[in-house]
């Protein structure tokens, strides 16, 4: 942390700000320019600290050094952190391909899904069980009904499932029926729901809050591996910006800035990011080639007739020509670059 | 809903859309563009229907007519609600003023700060005990103690009291001790709270999400009226946008807009909608003048000091300064616009 | 200029990032933390600089200290600036109100609102001759006519008149009939036509740009002044955020920081900041509350026909209810904070 | 336009609405329906007809059918522009890689990287001869002589040019010596520079404004070619939001979905979308994959003494490396997917 002061700071003010330091157990050290000081604060600094000094008199502004995350940071943790769900690997340079209907409707339906998904070369299963939805009127989910169904769909195929929990409460419900456990953008800094995700054993799969930064979304992440569960999986869903021509604007860039940043892995979903089941493709694309370890994809038998994001869901058919061109392209993203942005350095 | 039909659309496509929305018990209505075919649908129409005919072919857009709320809407119930707890009304013209600590941090604290703001004239104690924070490491709150403290301090002034509940699990608690149930901008959609809150009969304050639409935030108010608790009270406590001088940017339109499209009363928060104390006092004096039900301020005894959110907390002298500002003020607006903008028709 | 090393910066590294400051004819001081050295530099520093060392290895980032505008900053020019024209004064603690409409329709439309304006209490006479219009097809202003019909108004009325110059070329015929010449917020940073405004005598009230920081807005002022012309207005027109019920999200808070920063006037304009005639009373009464010194309103004789924006033009009747209140809450807020925020202190 | 009427609203209000329709010379036709009725209006409609019917008693709100441009939709205009300049094709399949420095600094600086360019794989230098910065105290670039550095470079390399203008009045010159006139994203709504730039012969390329969306952008496209020039390239260099770990967010979703609207040819900017030099590569192969016509990338001989933007540029080396990425993966883009993103029809 360093504070910086005011032009027309006294000196008392900086004793002020120097013997507060102290008080908290830090140390100063002061910078004098020619315009203001700046004192570089040494030691163990929280965002309360920060927040504290800011509204001192003769200050200026808090400028922030520290990362305020650890263990999600690449810093302290240099190795890629790699997810094993039934045979599949998240990180480490596969691609995942979680792919289903954004809501379970029915066991026919989750069947048919998990058939065409596998059959497309996509390797985990997702589908909606418990469903946040903006009006309280439209279809919230089948509920532990559903999970049901994805879990008979993954006896049958071989994979793995991947669902939402909205709640404390259902989490020993999904946990025990779901391969991976999802944390949805709404639930971003639920910061209960955190601790309980993070307090029980299956791998997490964190969205993106709608409009939280990528720091947000590493603390939040923190959260859980503060609680002793290692196995986070980012997932970039589209962020809220003035723009109307899509639902959100998918931000790819956010897979190398948290490559960059964390060792843990991200994958994207741009059927969220986007809104538009045609835009699909492309943004998919983009996303293997930024380097991506995987993608969400909304798949659906009748895409006209589905329960919810009718509008955002490929039929079978699209799904296959978007996996032909994701492992196409995945292929050559590998083969160029064989560590992820690395011979590009620092 | 409006089906905007492309303009090379074929007969087939216009055919299968009227089909589809006879199918869902709906009315299709042709208006025959020279450029384009628009067809109107008459009926009950939800969210998922719209979704579900933007990705049939032929279509280019669908437009939305109904308000997707229904309870919370002023066209459907023209008076304004007014919520009433301990002799103080929020709504119909009174100006409530929340104010208190971020944190409650100890009995002594609450209680000179209950006192200061009694004097002072502010009518209702905030304070938190338990605390959203962004990290895991920062301070979260003395939980049912902290509740404790907060009766204790309503006891000795006759203030009533309004705090933060963050899951389904705090809620009795919360619910025993306060007197008015505070959602918070992060939960403004978990929906199973919003559920559990419209279940249980103390009033609830909604804080707007960080990037909610006031459309979003009505429906979430929507869940909660929607459960039988006809007492929601709105907040608004500043959006994310682009700009780094505040913490957020507090959109002081979100009053006039949400008193046009809904009976239910609208506190402002400069604390957060600023981040900065200095902001504090302009902020909370355009909110009454802008029309708002009351405020909720953030006021400690050491702002230097605090556990959390120092930096945009108010000396006790400050807030009895802002609160000499805004009463003067909310008579003002009262003599010169007696009945909110109804003078200025629509 | 801070430049943060990373945590396993090497000594080469910090060494080349010390050389380069030297080269710079800057000066290095370092503070060595436990976790990563910071670089504090010392000198006059510029925007370029920042950039340059960003990119270096071993760098972490780049943290400003210093403002980068000085001619627009409140830490160098204490004092309130006050423009005055034709006897009105922006700024220094009265109330400028600017009103007229959208577009120069006609000669007895600008009569009939500069009468109508002035009789309500309005005393500067806007109206704008060259218009910036997102659609080619849409009407763009009656040019160096409509300039004419303004300053027939002002010789009958007495009104100062404002309007727009769009580009170099049009710049003299506007300073010839004009008596405060805009830059509107899509030319905010259109930097020719800034130092073109700066090199003229005229005042220039320059608008925020659609989503310009704080900081890029008084650069862009920084701009102006810096060719000479010391009467710069700023004008808060709202920003682009992602809410749809407004046509912009008018930032009042831009008041009180903006006075902070800057000795610069500022005046509001909630027509442009709402898009809503029936919102601009209470956004109006909301920034005189906040501070604002002046605002810009527009006012049609019939909002129906007008050729731009009729849906955010007041009728003369609801200008007249809007300038009763805001006159009236300018009285209390003058009484009641006589000197700005200054009594809130810093 | 679709004028839908308030729940309330009386017959009195809706014949108005219906005569002001017949009276602009359009047509109406009424959908009743249980809650409201809805007004389709038929004939040419404007955003200045829009605004004026928002305003009017008994209107809740407008509806917009029309795209407001017609030159630049595809709708109207379903082939693909291809834009060819000096061998090289922009649009149609092929990849245009426009590379160089931000920044035209010496003739030596630019001829050096134009044969590294060139040698790469790039196809088109850029250099920037007149400079938008944010500060006054920033460098603005050589000017006149800039831009005969560049036409050397080209007269030796083979290399078209491109370079931005940022005045009318340096539009001849820059036409003169550049092979595309390049205007910038905070010009993107000078209107008069628009028009100026239709009204010569050679082609433009637009940038994306700082917070424009993709309906307005091509709308002031719709300007250039409104004038004449049919020569109109797209660039997207990314959008302002909230997250701060990048300068700005690369939208990339607006590649498809500008080709989608239109049938102008668009590129991406990594550099400026992204701001940092190591996101750079990511962002140019997720650019190329999402189907971008071509790419703008910064290079530069030494990026710590660029004298702009330095923290952005790419070095010979590490531009080598990405155009042998980005080559691969617009041979397999193109091998997968032959026509665009057709096969996932609409």
């Amino acid at each position: 942390m360093i504070v910086v002061m005011k032009a027309d700071a006294t000196e008392e003010q900086l004793d002020a700000v120097k013997r507060r330091i102290v008080e908290e157990g830090l140390r100063p050290s002061v910078v004098e320019g020619a315009e203001r000081n700046i004192v570089g604060v040494l030691g163990t600094i929280t965002r309360d600290h920060e927040s504290a000094f800011e509204g001192m008199s003769g200050v200026l502004q808090i400028l922030r050094v520290s990362r305020p995350y650890k263990l999600a940071s690449r810093e302290f943790h240099p190795d890629d952190t790699v997810v094993e769900v039934g045979g599949v690997k998240i990180g480490g340079g596969d691609l995942a391909v979680m792919a289903g209907p954004c809501s379970v409707e029915s066991q026919e339906q989750v069947l048919n899904t998990a058939r065409a998904v596998k059959a497309a070369g996509g390797n985990i299963l997702r589908g909606g069980a418990f469903k946040p939805r903006t009006s309280p009127y439209s279809f919230r989910g089948l509920g532990v009904e559903g999970l049901k169904y994805l879990a008979k769909a993954r006896d049958e195929t071989g994979l793995p499932v991947i669902t939402e929990v909205m709640t404390i409460e259902d989490l020993p419900a999904v946990s025990e029926f779901a391969d991976i456990v999802q944390i949805g953008a709404r639930n971003m800094q639920n910061f209960n729901l955190l601790d309980a995700a993070g307090a029980q054993s299956r791998p997490v799969m964190l969205k993106r809050g709608l409009s939280s930064t990528i720091e947000e979304w590493l603390l939040a992440a923190e959260y859980i591996l503060n609680q002793g569960n290692p196995n986070v999986i980012l997932c970039e869903r589209g962020v809220r910006t003035f723009e109307t021509a899509t639902r959100n604007t998918l931000d790819i860039s956010a897979v190398p800035v948290v490559q960059k940043l964390s060792h843990l892995p991200i994958v994207c979903d741009p059927s969220h990011g986007t809104g538009k089941w045609y835009l699909v493709p492309a943004m998919a694309a983009a996303s293997v080639a930024a380097g991506a370890d995987g993608l969400m994809v909304e798949v659906h038998p009748d895409p006209d007739h589905a329960k919810s994001d009718g509008g955002q869901s490929l039929t079978f058919e699209n799904f296959a020509l978007l996996m032909e061109r994701v492992r196409a392209l995945a292929n050559v993203a590998a083969g160029t670059v064989p560590a992820g942005n690395s011979q590009f350095g620092e």
